[in-house]
């Protein structure tokens, strides 16, 4: 059973495998790969993965799991965290640890095993959107969880390992301490000045424009004014919304189409980078919030800047915001 | 000039380079490397740096920036700060900038271009440290200072980019977030109980030993509770001081017998891996503090885990650090 643990200095809890299986020094394999050379996220071979929890595109006269799908969302087959059992948090000495309880799951972006997410057409990177609703509708009636990771490692440099197109969900009996700060933060904001700092944001980005990259009807895509890593990119809805699972499907098109813009340029920009995603959204057990409000952001993975500065939490950035912003706008897309 | 730039919601301060000579592109090229085929860290080149600003072991008749030393400390040729000028703290709109004010050196380890500091005699690595502690006892002079970053970056998979063994000191006019929710951290600890939080942890370590690697008079090395990621290791201080700078000469040379220690055992152990260190101590301008307690958190990059991790802060460890414990201290060193 993996266990979830605290640091006692400054909160964040980890996930801390404990299969025995490999050897400590064996850390750099520690990730699925195919085997015998099959996709197991490809049509055809839905029986290499645990049974879908999602499928979208499929006739409901067809059988589930087999071939015919557009999105496929399936138990993860090494799942960093298990669905069943208790919590049973307790302490060790100072320390507090529970069970690693929780769902890890794969949302399979397309059948198509030499797609990539940003040269699908918007209307099937809208399916998958809907794909990580549906599942955030599902697992949130699980009074166990707190929070849900929705996040995509594209290129190994990212921390992906298959090709298959594909992202990922991870449900939390506990809310990220970067999550937490980030709403505490803008409820700071909020108690001095009644406004929702992101949607102050969004207006100053909107009036300033040297770090805007693309704007639809609801959603705008820009470079952070203070960006951890060249190239990073944030997707926010201009009205404001605290919950990304509370948006109706037109919305969630229009994210689509924002998110689409924002990975194509990254492509033609930057010859394909390895990249990371994250959907930062109000934890689960949260009423609606007038002063957070859900984003993407998009973490083009350039540099091994990672190394010390993940560390530290201390980021130098090579490509002032500005900069990027101007050269992701003159893109063709 | 570069900018010092903090972000509004999560108050994270980062560095923005803002020299115009490379593209956007061009980012995973941004770091120095020797050219012409000669390191500029070896002795002989030593006008392929600015000047130094400490040296050990030349003789005091020698001149200075010529060879017959043991450790170097200059300037670093492409500073992420720089280190004339005021720091013209600013709003832009709702956001935060300043100056990129500050110190940004290069600690040559050692003469020898092949050497590896985990490879030294613990002497001279003690010597490397004695250079750290003159340096900070330096720059707190500068008022404009607030907090010195010192760190090692090995390997081109830990941001490193020459071979020659070297560390780094960046001194800023802010506190690092990280360093800053440590030192708070460990004051709520001290508020509820009156004790240091580092104190407890030494003590509980060494009491249950499933995690220690190894101690002497004075530091204790272990694998923390809650890993961000494989074989991450702390050298902690068993007497309670929260600063670097304050150690006297006896126990930097036991704390080099620790470091080296840790770092063979991780060289032997994992062949030879990146790695990351990184000194936590109290910020310049703070009192000794009765909290907060300095150490040194090592960390081997041995995995791609800091792709999606280091921006959304959750980690998943995939090996425990009670087995990377009891694996470290097998190890013959």
């Amino acid at each position: 059973m993996p266990e979830l643990r605290r640091d006692p200095i400054v909160g964040r809890w980890v996930i801390i495998a404990t299969e025995r299986a490999r050897r400590p020094q064996d850390v750099s394999r520690v990730r699925e790969a195919p085997r015998g050379g099959l996709c197991p996220f490809c049509p055809g071979q839905e029986d290499k993965t645990p049974p879908e929890v999602y499928v979208s595109g499929r006739p409901p006269s067809a059988a589930a799991n087999g071939p015919g799908w557009k999105v496929r969302v399936v138990p993860n087959r090494y799942p960093a965290l298990m669905i069943e059992g208790d919590l049973d948090r307790e302490p060790v000495g100072i320390y507090d640890r529970m069970n690693g309880v929780g769902a890890h799951e794969v949302v399979i972006e397309s059948p198509d095993h030499a797609a990539e997410l940003a040269g699908l057409p918007e209307t099937e990177i809208a399916e998958v959107l809907f794909a990580f609703k549906a599942r955030i509708l599902d697992l949130r009636n699980d009074l166990r969880f707190r929070y849900i990771l929705l996040f995509k490692n594209k290129g190994a440099n990212a921390g992906a390992t298959l090709e298959h197109p594909h992202s990922q969900l991870i449900a939390l009996p506990v809310t990220p301490r970067q999550v937490a700060e980030e709403i505490e933060g803008a409820r700071g904001h909020f108690a001095h000045r009644e406004r929702c700092i992101f949607c102050d944001i969004v207006l100053q980005e909107r009036k300033d424009r040297s770090r805007l990259v693309f704007e639809n009807e609801e959603f705008v895509v820009f470079a952070p004014f203070a960006p951890r890593s060249p190239f990073e990119t944030w997707i926010v809805p201009k009205r404001h919304e605290s919950n990304f699972e509370a948006e109706p499907k037109e919305r969630l098109g229009l994210c689509a189409a924002a998110l689409r813009s924002t990975l194509k340029r990254l492509a033609v920009a930057l010859g394909d980078p390895a990249y990371n995603f994250i959907i930062h959204s109000n934890p689960l057990r949260d009423p609606p919030s007038p002063s957070y409000h859900w984003h993407i952001e998009v973490m083009p993975a350039l540099t091994h800047v990672a190394g010390f500065e993940w560390g530290s939490g201390f980021h130098i950035n090579p490509v002032p915001p500005e900069e990027a912003a101007e050269f992701l706008r003159l893109v063709a897309t």
